[in-house]
């Protein structure tokens, strides 16, 4: 938890920014905070994870908290029950509710039951009822029941095709108070950031340990129950479920029962989240033999010389769009020289022949989560009101399109992958329009995939990779690490 | 997953037990599984878990499944969607629903789509719609959604008070079919109990990884992190949130930010869940200074002694409540020996004295939860018809009262806690009827908890503690290992 007044500046200036309708018209802001999520009966829960905005404006890491801000007098309540005997056999003594409030700077608590009748007394006065759309299904369900409407109407709603609020108009999550929200979290703060290097720490670690655990003859699931461990050490746990597979051409692998096998290689795209919330995101991809092959090495050093073209291209100024755009056709001079695509570069550029190989995009914000506020919509955080999403496969995907500023902090991850039902595909479409040399692909059939990740900070006049120090990546420092960890 | 026969044979015994109507006014019994469950957004989930009667009968452990027995025809359908070429970009090739279907011999699969038109045409015909209470919120919403009700009257419904299905009738989660349910999944078959070893032997890895930890200095959250590597790497993962605490007087502890500490006690209740989805789930608390003081070494040798007498009682015939009773009896004895209660044994028992050092119950079933199906109704699972739960403290908490058959798989978990707040509750308003010496008890605060667990299968004349080893228990044999291990 950081200190009392950056939560209170936070609300202040969230205030401040939900000023659209004059004072006394503006009406209140809910945040409902996550409840326990059942595994697999109530009861037995999923380690707790608050929401991430409830996170960034109230502060309070538990379950069974609300709080409503009220933009026109300006007053803050947090909403939660205090403790009562049996909560202290089991879950032992507490700090009342009205401390935890006072020590993230609001003055006023109230039980729980009493969010309910303030949401409702502002709704019977007529007043805008301001929501975030939810993430989870207990807080769709308790929406629906405070609001009065069907589930599907609470969750379904878009804030991008949203209206502003909930009363009179129609019950969507407010898009003005999205926007604010989305406008304040995506410049980070220089306490976000240190607590982002620190889950950047972590992520070494446990990609350390998984450098170490690549050896033939391992078990996948192994290696993965040793860098979570170092997560939950360390820090909260996994910012996402982890990525380790020899099939790294699948870009979402989350089967863990190979064993690692000499030859092949091994993909790992995983990262930490600290213990306030904030991700790490890294992907390495290693020779299982400890040497790449020649064919493995080619591709290998394509793929990061786009990461360090990222890197450099990265400033204020410039937007991810154009810095994606700049990799693909990086992507696509290195493959080109492989005799992998053939034709005018530009044109292939222009038709998104990079999407073939790279059908993602080249990055994505992170911050408390590791998507940054992916569900408060995609297009709303990572694209600029000028710019408009592109339907191509792999441009499409981008996430983070945005003019970079100072304070943004992104992934960076070209990948390339050979994917056997998507050659396939774009082959009997004749989707790559002539570029794509297939008779020559077929030489990477098995191959899988190469991925390089790194967290990348926007500074005043360029970029800083974050994290206390830079896992390995360079091909020559890949093997000679490995060679010497297997020594 | 078991072999296919496994779970043909128990849809056929289910279809038996669902005979109360008369063939052709039975209905079907809908089995949704479980939705990926987001974590901080939709698309960041936690680790997936199949919902746990899906899997017993079912065994498909997917998200996005759902199930349908006709219980008039016999006709069993699977339903799910087919990967696209998007999903394989991400997922990787899948097989198709269809064989999922067939490898646990079921002849007939459909669209996702299909599940909800199949409630309504059954819906329409009158014919009745057997389901369980929902688990999740979203299971919650699809079933509220499928049948027409609001939320809460699909999730509030406590199958004892039920009706038994939802046309026509209350809408309630159908008590045949959860007492069908139950009385299956109550007895482990043979295939079942080898994965409940399994688990218990990973739950030995952890433990013993955290006995090894256990030493002055060491950080919690580090030993944690540890131990819950170790049930990703050979299992699943965690059966549930691993307590680690020196506070161990609080019974559900899972803060781990403190520094083990010499002289205080470390108690450690967690478990494993094996990749098939079996649990398991022991405690046992640990001297920090790798020796007992005196006062340490007198109550846990009265909680190993309650350990040792509940697993020397069971066996078919007896009653877990009956245990329950007879161990609070002994630990009475002990602390009366200590001069911490004083009086007639009997009257104490009667009055339940022992709930203020143990407030909760001797043990609960176990099995694909680790409160096994504590969703379905806790009285349902763990009492018998003529049996009625009790409201003191302790007893009241007991999950698992029934007689004992061959084939329950139960906990043996006794405890003795000093909590300040009960303590000085009971003081003030006189609950324990003069039995305690609340000046003797002065000199065990901030002792914390013992409590000491195994996991115990009933067998045909007797009964077998779980797991291919057990955790060393005897306080000579802890403190001897400790010594060893810290040479």
């Amino acid at each position: 938890m950081f200190d009392t007044d950056v939560y209170v500046r936070r609300r202040k200036t969230l205030i401040g920014k939900m000023s659209s309708a004059p004072q006394g018209r503006r009406g209140i802001a809910i945040f409902p905070g996550n409840a326990e999520a059942p595994q697999n009966y109530r009861g037995n829960d999923y380690r707790f994870r608050q929401e991430s905005s409830f996170l960034y404006f109230w502060g309070i890491d538990e379950p069974g908290y609300a709080a409503i801000l009220d933009l026109d007098s300006g007053q803050e309540t947090v909403y939660a029950d205090d403790v009562d005997i049996a909560d202290i056999i089991w879950m032992g003594p507490q700090p009342s509710v009205q401390s935890k409030a006072e020590r993230v700077g609001v003055a006023r608590s109230a039980p729980a039951s009493e969010f309910g009748k303030a949401v409702a007394a502002a709704k019977s006065q007529g007043r805008t009822v301001h929501f975030l759309p939810p993430s989870r299904y207990y807080n769709t369900l308790l929406l629906s029941s405070l609001l009065g409407v069907p589930a599907e109407a609470v969750r379904k709603t878009a804030p991008v095709q949203g209206g502003t609020g909930c009363c009179g108009k129609a019950v969507t999550a407010s898009e003005e108070l999205v926007r604010a929200v989305i406008s304040m979290r995506l410049i980070k703060e220089p306490c976000e950031i240190e607590e982002i290097d620190k889950a950047c720490g972590i992520g070494w670690l446990m990609h350390t340990e998984a450098r170490r655990g690549c050896r033939p003859g391992a078990r996948e699931q192994d290696i993965v129950g040793r860098m979570e461990g170092i997560t939950i050490s360390k820090g909260w746990g996994v910012s996402f479920t982890t990525i380790l597979s020899q099939n790294g051409e699948t870009l979402h692998n989350h089967s863990h029962h190979q064993t690692i096998t000499p030859g092949r290689l091994l993909l790992i795209d995983a990262g930490a989240e600290s213990n306030t919330h904030y991700a790490s995101d890294f992907t390495r991809t290693y020779p299982c033999s400890g040497k790449f092959t020649t064919q493995q090495r080619e591709i290998y050093d394509i793929v990061e010389s786009c990461n360090e073209l990222a890197f450099s291209l990265s400033k204020p100024g410039i937007t991810y769009r154009q810095i994606h755009l700049a990799v693909a056709r990086h992507m696509l001079e290195g493959l080109s020289g492989l005799g992998i695509v053939r034709g005018d570069i530009d044109e292939m550029v222009a038709e998104g022949t990079a999407g073939l190989f790279m059908p993602h995009g080249l990055g994505h914000n992170m911050g408390i989560d590791v998507h940054d506020m992916e569900d408060l919509g995609e297009d709303l955080v990572g694209y600029d009101e000028d710019q408009k999403r592109s339907s191509q496969l792999g441009l499409g995907s981008l996430r983070m399109a945005r003019r970079l500023c100072p304070g943004h902090v992104i992934t960076d991850e070209p990948g390339i992958y050979f994917i056997p039902a998507l050659i396939r595909k774009w082959k009997i479409e004749g989707t790559d329009k002539g570029f794509v040399n297939f008779p020559a692909l077929e030489k990477y059939h098995g191959f899988g995939g190469i991925r390089l990740e790194d967290d990348v900070l926007i500074t005043e006049d360029g970029a800083r990779r974050l994290g206390p120090e830079r896992l390995p990546i360079k091909s020559d420092e890949i093997e000679s690490i490995m060679a010497e960890e297997r020594l």
